[in-house]
């Protein structure tokens, strides 16, 4: 018996319970269940007591519905002794289980447990009309004919700083668009897509030139966040997330500079992908800070984004898997503790899920402060270089607080920058030896959504905190895979995923085996 | 910390628990629930995560529906941490709850909850055809027209040794109903329910003259267990709990000698109760051993058994309750351990719903099988002289382990009979001396009801090990009420509390905080 938890045992167990249970390998299920008269399982209207009580029960039973867990709560009550309560989708709606762990002479078993589940409940209508929707929407098309190919029927929201051939891009100011000229062709990442059979469900909103991450725009108003209501959707591809969230969308097309997919779809609960930097082509798109910009995708399940990001990359994985899932307690930490512990539940549900043991590795707590101050140095040096003579030829163009990060970049020095550089270096290559060993996972974003009605600091607050974690992957130009999974309360908050450079394929082939396709 | 369980403690934090929530007392509820962002309370298809969210949604949802606990099952991992894992009936249905319970600072707080429920299943329509049951029935009565009293609307099974006006007492040996005449009036237990506006359903089935305790009758068949179907119904008042536990009766009128209501009660998950000895009139009722020879009630639910008991007793409460639920492991031990366990989660659920506490008590690892002994040869001995007559002329009446019984008897010498008289004394003395600490709680049966093909063997051995059991209070002329709550895997067995000889009113009346009226 030692006196740090056996984390990776109790996990490997789970996992060995959660195919046992998809495959009815009966004769598994009984050995992970403890012998004696004393084992609980409880389900439905009684307990059945003793484990031979709950074989003969399992042997009859014909097998559970199939189920993927989503979140796997551990609560470590002696070294030897866990409570595992895990939140699952299965095919006939929701599920929910509560198992005690026990470890004897080594060993793993299911001393009690408590599994229950049913039809999910009706989703309320909580979304805004369909049809007028101007703070989610600048323009909706009329439904497309079908096409053929692996993305047909898939109506794609593109934020509105992508090309869409026939119209301008607005970049979510109204003066920039007065001045903008129809585009005349279709950037090439939204050409991928529709020559894979999607079609376009419209141009969605953005922050003002996608400088931001709250989702929060004064002059078309904020999306609603149907799965947060009363919350900012995140930004700044805030209309194609609110968009995929109500459903009046399948892919939403956006770009990430600093998290501009990430947190949105940490904030709005969907599956959200950056690629790796330069993989998907980012021609026909307005830029913010070239050296990390990216143009990815937006989804509600996980399948879809597998399907959709695979035909952006125009790759198809390798079939190579992490050996380990990575945690840092210092990364965790930057989240609030009610969101680290949700993150701690989707990071175990995914080990489960995919039998890849979690790891611990060492980060140096001063370095996230620092990659974010060089990251933050050259996106405001860069977004001054693109934008800088729009914004003093129209000074009140953008919001006051939109317009201030794009002047600090006017003074920063190439010194500044210089250093700024010689940072991300560092980062990058010590990032890439800690990929060496696995893929990292910490929070997508530090908290779950604000509200809608918080004041100005607040949202500086959520935004300081966040960017600390995503500029991780800005920085280094590494893919990163947000998992809708986590809760706080009832708000969703993702788990993200960092793979190595060029592991996008691999990154988004994790999606096969976390649910239904 | 100490290295015993604190169940005392444990359970007392259950029922305020159990209070606070049937009360809707938010405050303590957040109270009972530890502080911090781990607690976990995971209900429908989410896990919320931490004190403050958990006391939100309490604070918002007004309430849970009322609940009563039947079986709550403690399982201790370490001498501060317990699984308390309870089945419930509803309002809405049922119920079942798994808590992890923390003590710090002699404080027990709950760590992780997880609840779910709803409307219960129906019940699979199991029983026989209504208008044919010759095993359950001997005769049936055309419903009656509406009476008044307390106990309106309730069908009485009288058992078919128990004097009808009108019908003769067949004593389920066919040869004793021929040379039987009718009974010229109901015998008074019988005329005291009739009189609070209770009606006939009919005269049912009974074990050969009322010795043996399995419910089966090789003349008219085994009556069906619609509770624990392919098992016995127990006996000697088969027909009866028959009838009630399949909803043809509301209440059944037996008579308990050995543990005739007790055991059926145990077997069918019938509530019953045996009165102390002599406070109901046993007139108008074939003898077995009238020593011991009472007259009581089987009914399905506790407010019926309440209502009804209290109207044969022709007494009211006191209000006076126990201090404490005694157990003693030496009574446990002498059911199988699996019913064992069952009993203890339905003891647990009577000390939460209750709030008595439960008190171990020692007993003599050698007296059950010495008070048993003593009562067996007192029965022998008076059924031999209530019936050895009969039998004598009648030699091939009853079946053969029946004859067996009863020959027995014969052999009996006064001296037998004055030497377990002595231990009767000295067991009754000892007995009371117990029950001024508290009453005593034991399983009613030593299993659940064995199947209908079992061999005789096997039958005499679920007889011998129940009777250890059932003739402490036989031996001593306590009441003892048993409480259908404990199941082995699905098979009802019954929780039978002993209370002082006389308190069968405040017996009773536990039942009313016990569920729905």
């Amino acid at each position: 018996m030692s006196a740090e938890p056996d984390e990776q045992g109790l996990l490997a167990a789970v996992t060995r319970y959660e195919r046992a249970l998809t495959a009815n390998d009966v004769a598994e299920l009984d050995a992970l269940f403890a012998g004696g008269d004393a084992t609980l399982r409880a389900d439905g209207t009684a307990a059945l007591v003793g484990h031979d009580h709950i074989a003969r029960f399992r042997a009859r039973r014909g097998g559970a519905p199939a189920r993927w867990l989503r979140r796997v709560h551990v609560r470590w009550i002696s070294p030897d002794d866990a409570l595992v309560v895990a939140e699952a989708d299965r095919v006939d709606g929701h599920g929910l289980q509560t198992q005690w762990w026990r470890r004897q002479a080594g060993v793993w078993t299911v001393h009690a447990a408590h599994v229950s589940g049913g039809p999910s409940p009706a989703r309320p209508g909580a979304g805004p009309d369909e049809q007028e929707d101007p703070a989610t929407w600048r323009v909706r098309f009329a439904p497309e004919p079908a096409a053929a190919g692996p993305l047909a029927g898939l109506g794609v929201a593109v934020k509105d700083l992508i090309a869409v051939a026939g119209h301008a891009i607005g970049g979510g100011v109204p003066a920039w668009r007065e001045q903008a000229r129809p585009e005349p062709a279709n950037a090439p990442a939204l050409q991928r897509l529709l020559d894979a059979g999607a079609h376009v469900a419209g141009i969605a909103q953005t922050d003002e030139l996608a400088f931001s991450l709250m989702g929060v725009n004064e002059h078309s108003g904020t999306p609603v966040n149907v799965n947060a209501p009363g919350r900012v959707p995140g930004g700044s591809t805030s209309g194609p997330a609110a968009a995929v969230a109500a459903g009046t969308a399948d892919l939403g097309l956006g770009t990430d500079t600093a998290g501009s997919l990430r947190v949105p779809g940490s904030y709005c609960g969907l599956h959200a992908w950056r690629p790796t930097h330069g993989v998907v082509p980012v021609d026909g798109v307005l830029p913010l800070a070239p050296a990390f910009d990216t143009v990815g995708l937006l989804t509600r399940d996980g399948a879809t984004l597998r399907r959709a990001g695979l035909e952006l990359l125009r790759q198809q994985p390798t079939g190579r898997a992490p050996q380990a899932l990575l945690r840092s307690r210092t990364l965790m930490a930057l989240a609030t503790p009610e969101t680290a512990l949700a993150v701690e539940a989707a990071l175990a549900a995914l080990s489960v899920a995919t039998g890849i043991p979690v790891r611990d590795v060492e980060v140096d707590p001063a370095a996230p402060a620092a990659w974010t101050t060089a990251f933050r140095t050259v996106q405001a040096a860069q977004a001054w270089a693109a934008h800088g003579a729009f914004l003093s030829a129209n000074p009140d163009a953008v919001s006051p607080s939109v317009a201030a990060r794009f002047r600090a970049g006017a003074a920063v020095t190439d010194e500044q920058v210089g250093a700024a550089r010689q940072e991300s270096a560092r980062v990058s290559a010590w990032l890439a030896q800690v990929l060496q060993q696995g893929w990292l996972c910490l929070p997508s974003t530090s908290t779950p959504a604000p509200r809608v009605d918080s004041t100005g600091e607040k949202f500086e607050l959520a935004r300081g905190g966040t960017l600390q974690l995503t500029t991780l992957a800005s920085q280094t130009g590494v893919p990163a895979l947000n998992l809708p999974w986590a809760r706080v309360g009832t708000l969703p908050v993702g788990l993200c995923v960092l793979a190595p450079r060029g592991a996008d394929a691999d990154l988004l082939d994790l999606l096969r085996v976390l649910g239904p396709a």
